[in-house]
């Protein structure tokens, strides 16, 4: 089900500054049971990537109450929340009376998602290298053809995501997910502050390995070092942790670390 | 009026690539006296862009005959065209079925840009970088929150344009606008393989001046270069060509360049 600030509709304004510009943000949230995985996480990150483009975000209380709505008997479901600037005339100043408009869409997981995350995967490296911009970096913004161009590099159906680099070869993430290496008993994930999203799970993750005083740095990362890693990890709201298992004629077995930053995230899941 | 596919209307699929990914591409268009300025270059300059995004281009026959339709009774206006990739299911993969969507919106000319062609501009350096991505770099997409950062810097409205720089300290143009130096008797523009948008009226401006055997190159240009110009252009389909009078403390008196690529662009107006 699709609610555009807070009606079931299937359209919007086409004057929405979302699909002039992409000016807005968005997350997309588990829902499983009936319930908003992660909610608590999900709303503090989707208000923060709102105020840096100095978009108002609409209030917690009414996205969850949308979010649970459009869920409502889709059984356990993706939703996803787009928060746009709103409408506005011609041109890329944006109006100061704008207001934001919320988009709230319901769909399913994709079946091969449980054995992924049971079996491991399959990942490629794409060509494509994200760009650096630190105004944007982090941010879970509607700017996203980067993802787009990468994602459209492969459809062989065995290779489940694709990992990116930026411009001087650091590894950053997945297409949609972030990463984490295991290198002795540390994780270690990709520095940020310059492309890539931070995405609720990695930050979760982080918190959890904290919690435990496991340590979990934020490092730059080539290639080669992901290669050399003993387990690499691929993480999102959706996907939760798949292993990665081949990459580039390495192979990994199954890793002990998988269940225990399931475990983690299940106890960071408010 | 706003047509989407042909059709008049307000609203657009909410599930349209565009709104999700900023997944298109866009022209603005200006129609006078009921003519599709410069169309023949817009609708090439389209096409091109949604080809390297791998989005199949509507007819030039389709779109002429919905930005006429758009603009009637609007007088002289401007006239807005955007080809998303069409509607998809969640997820970054173009899905291989995709039906291009396209929507045509016409809108009125600022009142202050007649005086602005005619009595010239005072323009201001932004702080926002623009990042390197060659992947993008020229392309009118809809990725355009680079853009509508820098141009929400500043709401002086004697300030009529911004420009922007790359990482290294290029200027590459303005928020909405390409750039041109003179220099002695040459023209220069800034290299666009990187960062920015290949606009029809520089493309028109540099077929011109190569017509007339003058000098136009495209180079790299520092922020002392610009400010040590003879005469300093920005320049776009809508606003034709302001000249710069003041820029960080300089000023610049009438020059004689405008006049003459002004008469450069109506010979380049098919």
């Amino acid at each position: 089900m699709i609610l555009v600030n807070g009606e079931a509709t299937e359209v919007l304004t086409a004057t929405d500054r979302g699909i002039a510009y992409g000016d807005g943000v968005f997350r997309t949230v588990a829902v499983r049971a009936g319930r908003v995985c992660a909610w608590r996480w999900q709303f503090a990150k989707l208000a923060a990537d709102a105020r840096r483009l100095g978009i108002a975000c609409p209030s917690q209380a009414t996205l969850h109450e949308e979010v649970r709505r459009s869920a409502a008997g889709e059984g356990d479901c993706a939703v996803k929340i787009i928060v746009t600037r709103g409408s506005g005339p011609r041109g890329y100043a944006p109006p100061p009376q704008a207001r934001p408009r919320r988009v709230v869409l319901s769909s399913g997981m994709p079946p091969e998602w449980a054995r992924h995350g049971e079996n491991g995967v399959t990942v490629r490296v794409c060509a494509l290298r994200l760009s650096w911009q630190p105004a944007l970096a982090g941010i879970k913004h509607l700017n996203r053809l980067e993802n787009v161009l990468a994602r459209a590099e492969w459809d062989d159906p065995t290779i489940a995501e694709g990992l990116l680099q930026d411009g001087a070869g650091n590894v950053i993430g997945g297409t949609m997910s972030n990463l984490f290496l295991v290198e002795g008993d540390d994780l270690v994930t990709p520095d940020l502050s310059r492309c890539g999203v931070e995405g609720v799970t990695r930050e979760r993750i982080m918190a959890g390995a904290d919690r435990r005083g496991r340590s979990c740095r934020v490092a730059a990362l080539s290639l080669e070092r992901v290669l050399a890693a003993r387990e690499v990890m691929l993480v999102n709201s959706l996907i939760g942790v798949w292993q990665v298992r081949h990459l580039n004629g390495r192979g990994w077995d199954a890793g002990e670390t998988v269940p225990s930053v399931r475990q983690w995230l299940d106890e960071n899941d408010d």
